[in-house]
């Protein structure tokens, strides 16, 4: 027996297919917990670590040593720019999400891409974070603009793309629709 | 004339409380537009930068090279584990929103603080991004925890200043309530 594999812009179709056919015989096998740990350094300077998560119940193995992040602001924000700040780690997680999700979608659909880059911006009004009066907390619109190339696909095929990844995109929905968010606090 | 320099756990107060007066004369010193950037490399990695942002409608001169961040999915999302997936940066930058807003506000306070750190985890279904029925594409939930530790502060202020932080946290009202996020397609 003869095995073809088929791998699309980097992506590996058949397992692609063979994922989506184990989720529909045992919906555990598409869901997942993602973690991220942080720890504060001195002023608005922390490390943060993402390290391993768990997929259907149980913990995937596959990562070795946690991915290591620095956060901090800019001197105008009080920091020292030793890396880039929390609303700014938001629209990159966007600009990563929108990326995989066309990525693997065209792969899925046969379609050859070349090319595809993305940027963000995102305006913020700091007064409430001052606690001053202004508008909300976070950011009062993102805008996203993407560039794509393929050798076989026509401009209207790519735009519908463009759409079913937005419909799709995990941190995309997490942003556009209202996520429950619970923090509690230990004192030592 | 002796100036004295306030400094409360690497923030400099006498800075915060003067950009509070700042914004206050002129609410445009509050607002900012932040920029992320990603390119695509193979399969589900990315490059991702984060350069100068807009500030007050100027961009901010105090960055150098941009901040160089990796994005990918581990083997059972298709990728090869060479950087943090999307959502996972999503939660890292939660948790470094939470310790910028705390940190400065407790500096505010006269709250001096000697260790913080945080846990953040969140519950994903990844069958909408599958294209399979399934619940919502984004976070079902997130959790957060901190751990604190204050020389000069009861349990009661440090967990009222949480509570505090979560209803000013730029990240948390991007992720709890909705953002309007437009994106666009230009096709090479």
């Amino acid at each position: 027996m003869t095995e073809t594999l088929t791998i699309r812009n980097g992506i590996d179709v058949d397992q692609l297919l063979a994922t989506i056919e184990a989720i529909k015989d045992d919906p555990a096998v598409g869901t997942f917990t993602f973690r991220a740990s942080s720890r504060w350094e001195e002023g608005t300077y922390n490390l943060g670590e993402i390290g391993r998560f768990i997929h259907a119940g149980q913990e995937d193995q596959t990562r070795g040593e946690a991915f290591q992040l620095e956060g901090d602001e800019p001197p105008v924000l009080l920091g020292r720019n030793k890396g880039p700040n929390a609303v700014e780690l938001l629209l990159q997680a966007l600009g990563f999400c929108y990326a995989v999700g066309y990525v693997a979608n065209a792969a899925a659909r046969g379609i050859e891409l070349t090319a595809m880059e993305y940027e963000l911006e995102s305006d913020l009004d700091v007064r409430s974070f001052l606690g001053l009066d202004g508008p909300r907390a976070g950011f009062t619109e993102i805008r996203a603009k993407g560039w794509v190339s393929s050798p076989n696909a026509t401009k209207e095929q790519l735009v519908e793309l463009c759409q079913y990844v937005q419909d799709t995109s995990p941190v995309r929905d997490s942003l556009a629709n209202p996520v429950s968010v619970t923090t509690t606090l230990e004192v030592r």
